[in-house]
């Protein structure tokens, strides 16, 4: 296992971690201050600064990316909707390679409408068939351009809302449906908060292998958890065994950046400068 | 698929749902007057007002238990909290036979103390061997008694704290572990609000059969969901699809009550006759 208590060198921060603080320029800023050298942006905070202007930072800070959010949200209400998602995904792929990104990390969407308390329908089922059809039509652009997409399997707490793959292993079912032979054009992010409970974890890393395991994020579940989306803990401050799971991912020949990524309130309180320090300290101790 | 639209003999309370507004004898009373025909109660309420006044009343008004709550929690920081979990089960299996319950569901625990917010330790796997050696160990007694135990797999969002059994398939594999014959003395229970999003479900209730599937719940996902634990809906004004739902657990031979359990902070906000009203309404029409 690689050690990570010299240094930070493999240490990624998922730059919604500090989005309330900065903008994103100044988080690469900020980064590079630190000898970060890493990071994984949000499409709406590069947008915000411009794409151009937050690609020419990434050249002159030599800082790279260890993903980029991200697409997805196939589902839709209708043929318009679906549509549209595509459209979108391929912009974000043309966004992540002109970031240099490794991969895009797809959020895949559940019931449409759902995040508005609305949905268009309530068969899950159906969204799933329409997640793995957009991901496959994403996929024939994704492969023209080299790009890399990651399915990022979200906690079953969300998967009304956000995400309808639950678990690494659906994910990877996805993945041997839409990429029998394994070429490396799709794989899997995986984010130990959403599948640090799952009994199947360490036999589905095994099975992803190298290959498919695009990214890994990091950050911690907390006792008590008070709300599903905006309530995760730094690493070292919940329940996740960070280290074990690290070990699973490395031994399964994972070669990449520990990316932070913390959806925190508490945390959002806080001076950013403060955040980068302790995901940089906790990178050292705990991850 | 059995009909419900006509009636609600069918109709189960988990005695939760309104055990803010209510005793458990009154809740009794309450449902005798509606000709709900069962119930699931909860230890501590039965205890409030004594068990064997709570057998005397169901006896008199014919109201049957379809399950109890609840055994469980084995994980403990040592070896005497082990086997202070062990003791309790068995006087749970005593009062549920007492009481003629058709099994006692065990909510089985994790990380020992994670209630509390300071888990005596935090390796999931460890707590997953002593629920499997709490269960084993249980079983014994509750086949010497007769009484079925019903493991219930708990939402991933309450891993840490309340089950580390956490899918259909999980506590399945428990089951052929255990009870490898299909005696019938270990089975599940079935409640849509936890495991409504596994996209193996269908699967597993089929994998389960009528010997395993002990007792069948429902409720609602709202969106948004506010809270881990006390914001279930009411059945119809969330996202599972409940009859499609009872559609496979019926196609799979079960012929219990259909179980209405719901924690919810509104719900027991409002008079409990308008709850028994609305899950005896709610049942006809959309579960």
């Amino acid at each position: 296992m690689r050690d990570f208590s010299a240094g930070h060198e493999l240490l990624s921060i998922n730059t919604a971690t500090v989005r309330k603080q900065w903008p994103l320029d100044t988080i690469i800023e900020e980064c590079a201050r630190r000898e970060i050298r890493a990071i994984s942006p949000w499409r709406d905070q590069v947008a915000k600064v411009g794409i151009e202007r937050i690609a020419r930072q990434l050249r002159e800070t030599g800082i790279v990316l260890s993903g980029y959010c991200r697409g997805g949200f196939f589902p839709a209400a209708d043929a318009a909707g679906l549509s549209a998602a595509l459209d979108d995904n391929r912009r974000a792929i043309d966004e992540a390679a002109l970031l240099g990104a490794p991969c895009l990390v797809l959020v895949v969407g559940s019931l449409p409408g759902a995040l508005t308390g609305v949905p268009a329908y309530r068969d899950i089922s159906r969204a799933r068939t329409e997640v793995r059809d957009g991901i496959a039509a994403s996929l024939e652009y994704a492969r023209q351009i080299g790009m890399p997409l990651a399915i990022e399997p979200l906690h079953p707490m969300q998967a009304a809302d956000r995400a309808c793959v639950n678990t690494l292993e659906q994910a990877l079912d996805l993945c041997d449906e839409l990429d029998a032979e394994r070429s490396g054009a799709l794989g899997v992010a995986v984010d130990l908060y959403h599948v640090w409970w799952d009994p199947k974890l360490a036999a589905q890393i095994v099975r992803a292998g190298a290959q498919r395991l695009l990214a890994y994020h990091v950050s911690d579940w907390l006792l008590p958890t008070r709300d599903l989306l905006n309530d995760r803990g730094m690493m070292g401050d919940g329940v996740i065994e960070l280290k074990k799971c690290r070990g699973w991912v490395e031994a399964a020949g994972f070669a990449g950046y520990s990316e932070v990524e913390i959806f925190s309130e508490t945390w959002w309180g806080k001076p950013g400068a403060e955040v980068l320090d302790t995901c940089i300290a906790r990178h050292r101790s705990v991850v």
